[in-house]
Order: structure tokens, then sequence, then C-alpha cells
């Protein structure tokens, strides 16, 4: 029986895939290549629009212009999906300076993160404590924190192949950092900012405050990787230096916006829906052409390719524009929410959110049948250079789509140069390079051809797993 | 029998590595991340130093650094191997315009092809006739060729996914297309520039007149892609148009230059000489940051990574600096020729010739043993994503030393963006990416490292191989 079970599986590995998925994966690559739309998109989105945040005339514009071209694109359905978002307002840009016992004054580059509360319109001076860990804070206590700014300095760690992964080791800094501070009377907090550069960028990026009172909430910031480096040498030669910083951020009721979607109908089975998407919101010091102008233009590029090569999607395909996934996820938890409450079947989502670079392949949450399947497909990806098909995690905004028996996957592009820009004015087009963005769009076309083609594989039943 | 065979070869992929040499990969890329010397060399060649086209006082700047920078290594043995190199000189920048028939002017981008004749000094205005490849030009013939500027537009192939291909399909416009047009009577020859962007960037790079007397010779010049576009466009306005250029470039004397070399001397088998290098020499118009001083220095990190990490080699490892590779390839020929004079045995050599950007493996001219060997190994670079091991090419400078025995590699880099800046005014430092150059060495030093452990199997006997 053992035998048979073990022949049949080599069996299915043997016909996973036809010559016609090698031609079609062809002819998708050579559209986005020499015929693409993404990056002519791409550069409409940061150099007309530009940075986008939740809640803000770019974000609007950016919800009409996604809806004006997915329109030209000929689906059978495009629409918006109301969603209520945050509206944070980052104000006059920031000012900082290091001043030393002597008064002698440095500036420095710093922004508010994210949801911050503003400064006292003077400012806020104070002297500094500059630490790694949370766990610092407990041992240093309220004796050594009080009236004092918190210094976060733990650097992304540098040996780690994974960006991704290093900037999961810091970032808990800067999400986390004031409301954990302030148990100990701080009255400031001051973020390395969240990149493996030393320059002189600040980075951005969301923040939270817990359940805390208004009048509780501290300021929070980012110092530009470089300044972190002087800030924390000059502390150690000055011990009672002072840190101003100034910023007048602020919070505003919700806002209405939309999650932007269209759809290409399944001519056989129009139930399955599979959705693809990017989300539409950026921070507001760059244009969010990595973060995450590429995933919009590339979702968008996906449905386009689709098309251009001929294909007829058997299921639903949908691309969704998501809103506010930088500071607030609504537009994903409302896309799902809507989804469940309309008792739609989504048998796979993909999402792009890592950056326009050069893909190497995907991340899958998803059973070890489907996870399987995708295994046996490698070989018709090796011709571009994709490799990396790992489990994982897929991405923020699908993420709340999950079932035990549906596909998420996550694209993964190269990862080395992606801090860089990510929440920081250096993240713009001309960081962007039209052959990787637009090999990313392929690659995701490919996938999304592949498992409209096989489908997906539903968990065995309960009866079988026990065998 | 064969089921033997069969186990042999399983029980040999078991053994093809060991956990020491996992430890030692992986220190090997975080030395190389975290402490690594490669891109503060690369600063300071390009920045410093900056384009250094052979005979030039830049390129004898470059011999004494890298000199200098590898005795500060501490290697058993440095020095600078003679080599005769070609001088040729760019001269005044370039000017160049279209007139039309009705004399208005616009001007264009161009730089002469490095080997070029000048121009007369007043400069060459004639009619322009556009082609696609030397098929062509004998299908008109002298009599629609002759006194014209001959115009080569075939554009790289966007849809080849490696970069190198699409430029290996275009390239003989630019080496030969002097030649070729002046055969059939053209004055001058223009050349679009190779590379996929639409830029204003003229890219130039080497030429040959073959045998050609002197005043056969025909100045020729590369035009940017925009520029190409609009010479393209212009001319299906109006056929009557004129090109004018001007150029003073000249070729001098050969001049004395060198190779740089440093040796670790092998502790067990000092006469099995294995070499990793990359070319000192670069284009004029960049600062030749990623062709080829990502190469230089990387190459010059694989020996410093290997003392950091502890690793006593136990054959001879040397770096070598090559000379003239652009125009020339003096330098690697001088040195192969000195270890075949000398006898020496080089089992290995690695180059790397292909930009800073992210290592995806290596490419092998090599027996299938040795080829074989290194599939058994792709386990110990899977978690540093290099996945790309294929026969294949492996590069100019180490070409030379090929035997029946050996294995000659080059490494492979993400080709996307290497064609963006090759050979260009955009070849510069700040085009080259921290994290991307250190993992290439990284890399290079793994694969040195693994060599250097298991040796190259030579090729089986005759006898053996009837068998």
């Amino acid at each position: 029986m053992k035998k048979i079970i073990l022949l049949l599986f080599a069996l299915h590995a043997m016909v996973s895939y036809s010559q016609t998925d090698e031609e079609n994966l062809k002819e998708i690559y050579k559209q986005a290549l020499t015929n693409g739309k993404s990056y002519q998109w791409l550069d409409y989105l940061s150099n007309q629009i530009g940075g986008r945040l939740s809640g803000s005339l770019q974000a609007e514009l950016a919800v009409q212009w996604g809806k004006k071209e997915l329109e030209k694109l000929g689906l059978d359905k495009v629409w918006l999906q109301e969603v209520m978002v945050p509206k944070w307002v980052r104000g006059a840009k920031e000012y900082a300076f290091i001043e030393s016992s002597k008064k002698q004054t440095t500036n420095v580059n710093i922004c508010a993160l994210g949801g911050s509360v503003a400064t006292n319109p003077l400012g806020l001076k104070a002297k500094v404590i500059e630490i790694q860990n949370f766990e610092e804070l407990e041992k240093l206590g309220e004796e050594q924190i009080k009236g004092k700014i918190v210094f976060y300095n733990r650097p992304m760690q540098e040996d780690l192949i994974s960006t991704f992964n290093a900037y999961g080791g810091c970032v808990n800094q800067r999400y986390q950092g004031a409301v954990e501070a302030q148990k100990y009377g701080a009255v400031g907090v001051i973020v390395r900012s969240m990149t493996l550069r030393l320059d002189d960028f600040p980075h951005t990026g969301s923040m939270t405050y817990d359940n805390l009172p208004l009048e509780k909430r501290i300021p929070a910031a980012a110092i530009s990787t470089n300044d972190a480096e002087l800030l924390s040498t000059s502390l150690q030669l000055d011990a009672d230096l002072e840190f101003y910083f100034k910023q007048s951020c602020s919070q505003f009721r919700d806002v209405l916006s939309y999650n932007v979607i269209g759809e290409i109908t399944g001519s056989e089975f129009p139930k399955e829906y599979m959705v693809i998407g990017g989300h539409l919101d950026s921070w507001d010091l760059g244009d969010g052409s990595h973060d995450d102008g590429a995933g919009v233009v590339q979702s968008m590029e996906v449905l386009r390719l689709l098309k251009a090569s001929g294909i007829t999607p058997k299921r639903s395909i949908r691309v969704v524009l998501f809103m506010n996934e930088e500071n607030g996820l609504r537009g994903g938890k409302k896309y799902a929410e809507e989804a469940k409450r309309k008792g739609e079947n989504h048998v796979f989502a993909l999402e792009s959110d890592a950056g326009g670079f050069t893909p190497r392949g995907f991340s899958f949450d998803c059973s070890d049948a489907n996870f399987n399947q995708v295994l046996s497909w490698k070989p018709l990806f090796k011709p571009y250079l994709i490799h990396y098909f790992e489990k994982g995690g897929s991405g923020a905004d699908v993420g709340p789509l999950k079932t035990d028996n549906n596909v998420l996957a996550g694209l993964r592009p190269d990862s080395q140069r992606y801090f860089d820009h990510h929440h920081a004015a250096t993240d713009t087009f001309d960081a962007v390079n039209k052959r990787e963005l637009e090999l990313g769009a392929a690659t995701m076309a490919s996938l999304v051809y592949l498992f409209d083609t096989y489908g997906t594989n539903p968990l065995p039943k309960q009866s079988a797993v026990k065998n």
C-alpha cells in the first residue's frame, strides 16, 4: 500500500505541470519585460501623487487613480470598498539638537514616529539615557529614567542574511518604546532608525501607546543612524548632555477612505476567489515607491499580464489595493471582514509588500499538501532564477483572510537594499529598477496562473488524516 | 552492481561536507557582514583614485594602492608582475549633434569607443544610415553606405532574464562595427549604447580595427539610448539629416604596468595554486566601481576573510589584481603565460567581474566530476540564498589558465542593474550597496574554502574513462 502511495506521489509529481504551463510562463515574463505597465504606473503614483499617508489628500488621489487605471484594463468589475482610517499628520518639519554640558549644540536629523504626540510647542529638552532593550529599562528603574529621554540604540543585526529578520529583531524599540519608557517616568523617546546603513535619513514607522490616557503619552522620534552614533559617542564623553527636539504632529478623527478592488470573474469556478494585493497608502517622507507603490503596481500588472498573455482564469481573480497598512491595517481587516460576511471562498491570496527588487521567490502560509504542490512547480521557475519557496508568513494585508484550507503567499524579493529606503525620504522612484519591478510582477502572475490552473488542495477530511 | 554504484554515489553525497564546513561558512559570512573591508577599499579606489584606464596615472596609482593594501594583510608574499599595456586616451570631451536637412541642430550624448581613432580636428559630418546588423550592411552594399555614417541601433533584448545574454547579442555592433562598415565605404560609426535603460549616458567599450592600416580606420562612438531613439525617429522623418561628431582620442605606444599579486602559501600542498581575481583597470567615464572595482576588493577580501575566520589554507591561495582587462587582456594573458613558464599547477581560479550586486552563485568551466562535487555543496550555501550553480564560462582574465584538470569559476551576481552602469559615467561608488558587495566576497571565500578543503578531482585516467 505504502508503495502505491509513493508511486502515486511520484506520478503526481511528474504531471504537476505541462508544456503549456512552460509556454504561458514564458509569455507572461515576455509581456512583463517588453510591454510592462508597472514602471509607468509607479512613475505616476510616485512622481505625480507622491507620499500618501492614510487620510491625506494624496491617499485619496491614489484611490481615484487606482480605480481609473483598473477601469482602463477592461476587468469585469472595479469598485471601491469603504473603510474608516486614522488620520495622523506630521506637521512642521521636526527639529533637534544635542546640547553638551558646555552648551554647545549640534543639529541632528530626526522625524516623529507615526502616531506620536507632539512635543510642547517650545520643544522638549532633557538628559538622555541610552539603552539597548526593555530589560535595561527595568534594571535602571524609575530612579535613573524619570525625567529623561530614553534613547533606544539597538542596531539591526548585520550578519543576518534576511534584512527582514534584522528588522524583526529591532522594531519593538520603535513600536513599543514609548509606552515601555513611560512606565518609568521617561519624558520622551528617541529611537535609532531601522536601517543597516549609516546615513543621515531618519526612518519613521508606526508606534503604539496601547491604552495610555492622552496626558501620559510621551513624544517619540526616530534619529538617523549617523546621528544615533553621534549621540551615543557624545554620551560616552559627556553623560550630562541634553537632547532637544520639537515636533508638531497630531492625530485627527478617523476619515473615510477606500480599498480599490478590480476583478476578472472566473470562467469555471467564479465563486473561488484569488486575491493579489499591495497597499496604496505609504509613509509621508518619501514617495513610497518601494513601500508599497511597487506592490500596488505589480498587483495591478498581474491582472493585465494574465489578459495580455491570453489566459482566461477559471477562478475569480481580484486585485486589491489596500488602504492603511502602515498605521492601522484597517483596509486588510475590512476586506477580510466583508469577505467573511458575504461567505466568499478565498482559496488563495498573494501580497507584495517587500519592495520592488529582484524577486527570489515566495513565502507560503498553507498546508503541506499545498506547499508540496508549489514545490513540484519549482522547475518551471528555474529559467527565471526564482528559487526561494519556503513556508512562513505571507503579508499583513492578506493575513486576515487565513483559513485552514487556503493558501496565503508573500512575494520575497532580494532584501539587501530594502531598509536603505523603508519609511524614509530615500524611498523614491529612482531607487526602483524597471526590470526588477517587472520581474516581480511576472513572478507573481506566474504563481497566480498556476494556482488558478491547478486549484488548491483542501485539507483532507478528519478520517483520512487519522489513517 | 548498479545499485552499489548508486549507493556509493549516495554515500559520497552524504559525506561531501562536514559540520565544520557549515561553521566555517557561517564565520566567513559573519566576518564579511560585520567586519568587512571591501566597501572601505572600494571607497578609496573609486573616490580617491577613480577611473583607471590602462596606461593612465590612475591605473598606476591603483597598482601602488593594491600592493600596499595587500601588504597590510600580512600575506606570505606580495609582488608586482610586469606587463606591457596599450595606452589609449580619450582627450577632450566628445561633441555631437543631429543636423536636420533644414539645418536645425540638436545636441546628443556620445563617447568615443575605446581604441577608436579621432575624427578630423574639425569633426566629421555625414548622412546616416541606420541598420540593425551586419547582414544589412551586405544587402545595402557600398552604393548606399559609401560616404555615410553607419548607425547600429540593435537594442539589447529585453525579455532575456540574464542581461549578459542580452549584451552578448549586441556587442558585436560595438566591437566589430567599424571594421565591417569600413568595408563598404562608411566614414564613421555610431553605436547604440549597450544598456537596457533609456537614459542619457553613452556607454564606451572596446572595439577592433583588426589589421586595417591606419588611414583606413574610421572613428566610432557610442550614443546614449535616448539619443539613439531620437536619431532613429529623426531619420524616419528626415532621411537626409546629417550627423556631426568630433572626438580627439589617440593611441600611444604601449607602456609598462603591472598585475598585483598576493599569496597565502599552502600549508600542505603549496604547489597547488588557487587564484582569485578581478581587474584593476577600468574605463574612464565613471570610477569603475562595479566594473571591476567590486571584483578587485572582493578578491582581496577573500584572502582577508580566510585569515580572519581562522582558516589555514592547505593550498597556495593567490589574489591577482589583473591589469588591462578592458582593452587588451594583457594582464590575464601574462599571468597565465608566466604560470605556464614556471610550471605552476593552477588547480582552481575564480573571477569576479560581473558587478558588486547580490551574489546568486557561480558559473563553472570544469569536468563533470568537479561540477558534481560543487553540486554536493549546494545545501551549504542555501542559508545565504546562493542557488545558481551552472556550467558555463568563468571570466576573461582567468580563462587563459584553463587546463583539462582544473576548475575555473565566475561569480554570478544578480545581473538586472549591471548594464545600467557598465562602461558609463553611471558606474560610480554610490551605485554599490555595501551588503551586496560583502555577500559577494563571502560567497567567493566560501567556494575557495571548500575547494581548498576538498581539492579538485583530476580527470580519470583514459582507461578508467573507457570503462
